[in-house]
């Protein structure tokens, strides 16, 4: 029988009534004749209580303690659905991460996933019975608990289907999809009814907050077909899957991403010798800075010029470390700016066609958007531009690339 | 190094406060070189939080999903207190009922403790940690979460206590000891510095809700000092003990109790034949219904009238199963009622002095009380009267017996 696995987020279990809401859905499906396992996050907001809890007790509570503590969160969850759904007179039982044999690496609040194993789980299968599993959790080779890190349990989620080969993996959430560009600025944004693994990698990664980037990276590798649909209205969402199984007339372009979260941090007269890209980014990773986009042009005189991009919580730290390093490699000057945005075309149409991102930079040049650094992959072109020309740099690709006309299902 | 198992219940763990000033209360027994072992209920409220969440999904919750809820109560303590107590620069660690392999069978929700595998709690006591376990639950054999029942978190601690052979088991409570009767009542009362673990149980049973029951029937089984204290005053509170270690001078009485949790239904004219009183129970047993005194005395042409109490929750059912067994056993009448109190004098020093009974009724009676059942035991003298002398005739016993005299320290 095919089985499904359906992640609910916080918004949909956020209270009593939407838990029974949920009940109902994942009934729905097994009455259709599904089996079907559910994986949930903790009620909207229960983390962000007890993280504060601790703070309040603990400024830098130990992550140990701190995965005990917010691990709760689903625990609660996953009872509260086994009753609902045992009250409409079908048969649950709720697992937490330990007992459904989720086994992870011991790095508390960030640990991965080793390996599942399934015995628990498919036995409860076979006797008829939904699975609820708390998302987010694990449990490590000592029995410790565990958790994955914010928005977790899409990739436990992603896992869990992978380990049962589920047909397809169900991700519930407030939005009713992906679409080709954030709504609430580019008001002709249509839903994509389809989009590659790689696509989505990289619109999560910058800014669509749809689905967490490491589910959708799991989900590749397993080839699980992931699907983001809405818990409050129906539909069909959209289908998350290989390359191959995509509709022919595939459209150049898929979506425009957009993410604030960007500084900006340039070394200028960098003496160009080799391994100065590594002298000037090792102390910034060591302090544990993520770097995002990396660029090195040539600047006067065998120097180059070199910059980068961080997130914004981490441009003051990041700045002081690199005008210490730009002392000790006799660089010329040091200047940043965190009040920017990158914006992003994202379609794995591109690789096959040329000329992209000339029609693309000349669009942003007819509106006189400034752009200050450009990168590039084979299926996106982003660009750093100043922050007051988000919306209308988004608008602007949305229009040129007639994104308004994706087929719409 | 001697160690200690302190027990903190949900008002002294109420709020990040109370947490914070349970943390001191621990250190401070660290400091004095004490190994410390802490056992933690949810925090006040929480459990009645959860059970009003479980009610409003599901009417009748399946047991086992009410305690994979519940246990979630205490997971929350356990980990804010460990944080509060490293924030004040002591090692903690803290434990669920499975991680700190408390085994218990599979009755959920009144689960009995069947074996603790202390191996875990001593490496980290070892390691110099304080331990922090949570209270009221454990896991059976299968994995499953169990909870051991409302209040059995005293019961954990008690277990814990025995297996480590701890030298004394502190339940720190919002009263600061255990009283010859209800200051809230008897104005004079006086706090017992020591009572005899039977003392206690009667006590604890007949209404004084200082303790549960079951850990105080454990502690005098493992002979496990037990000490009530407050969590919120110093003070040495109330050492619960063997016989043997009490003082010379013991008292006859050591306390009063009441308890207005009773209901009484008495079988009128029942043919006196054997196995009649085994009739009459057990329709009532195999409802789960508890029965707690039993009065059988004689009545008119060899009939017997047949008296028994019950909880006032199980009063209306138990009526109904009673006239239908009395119709069966051609019982002449079945009457009952529920506002009534029972009001109990216990003592061990009772064993050994006659006339208490008869000095308890003359009191009474010159009051203008009057008793409708009377059941004695060894060290308990129990009297059912009407609920309005309730408060009158704890007072009268107080008195008789010059409880406000008991030796304070």
């Amino acid at each position: 029988m095919a089985l499904v696995v359906q992640k609910y987020g916080g918004t949909s279990v956020g209270s009593i009534e939407r838990i029974k809401a949920v009940a109902k859905k994942v009934i729905s499906y097994k009455k259709k004749g599904y089996d079907v396992v559910v994986v949930l996050s903790a009620m909207s907001g229960q983390t962000n209580y007890l993280t504060s809890l601790a703070k309040q007790t603990n400024k830098n509570p130990k992550k140990r303690e701190l995965d005990m503590l917010l691990s709760t969160g689903e625990q609660v969850t996953i009872a509260l659905l086994a009753m609902a759904i045992d009250d409409l007179g079908y048969s649950a039982i709720s697992l937490t991460g330990k007992q459904a044999n989720i086994l992870t690496d011991n790095s508390h609040s960030k640990a991965r996933i080793i390996k599942i194993d399934n015995t628990t789980i498919k036995n409860h299968i076979l006797q008829g019975k939904i699975v609820i599993i708390a998302g987010f959790q694990g449990c490590d080779k000592k029995g410790e608990i565990t958790t994955l890190g914010r928005g977790g349990s899409d990739t436990s989620a992603v896992a869990i289907a992978a380990s049962l080969q589920a047909s397809e993996c169900q991700i519930y959430t407030d939005v009713d999809g992906v679409y080709t560009a954030d709504p609430r600025v580019v008001k002709n944004a249509t839903k994509l009814s389809v989009i590659t693994f790689e696509e989505m990698l990289e619109l999560a990664s910058l800014g669509s907050k749809v689905l967490q980037s490491r589910s959708v990276e799991f989900a590749g590798k397993y080839k699980v077909p992931l699907r983001v649909l809405s818990s409050f209205e129906e539909g069909q969402g959209t289908l998350i899957t290989t390359e191959e199984q995509q509709t022919m007339e595939q459209p150049l372009i898929t979506g425009i991403a957009s993410s604030k979260d960007e500084a900006q941090l340039t070394v200028q007269g960098v003496p160009d010798q080799p391994g100065i890209a590594s002298k000037i980014l090792k102390p910034i990773s060591d302090a544990d800075i993520e770097v995002d986009m990396i660029v090195q042009s040539v600047g006067e005189k065998n120097t180059t010029d070199f910059t980068f991009t961080v997130r914004t919580d981490d441009y003051e730290n990041a700045k002081n470390i690199i005008s210490k390093t730009a002392k000790e490699i006799k660089a010329h000057k040091v200047y940043g700016q965190n009040n920017i945005v990158k914006v992003s075309i994202v379609g794995v149409g591109m690789r096959s066609h040329a000329g992209i991102a000339s029609r693309a930079f000349s669009a942003l040049a007819k509106e006189g958007i400034n752009i200050l650094v450009i990168s590039t992959s084979e299926i996106k072109i982003s660009v750093i531009i100043e922050q007051k020309y988000n919306e209308l740099a988004q608008r602007t690709l949305h229009n040129t690339f007639e994104l308004d006309k994706t087929k719409k299902q």
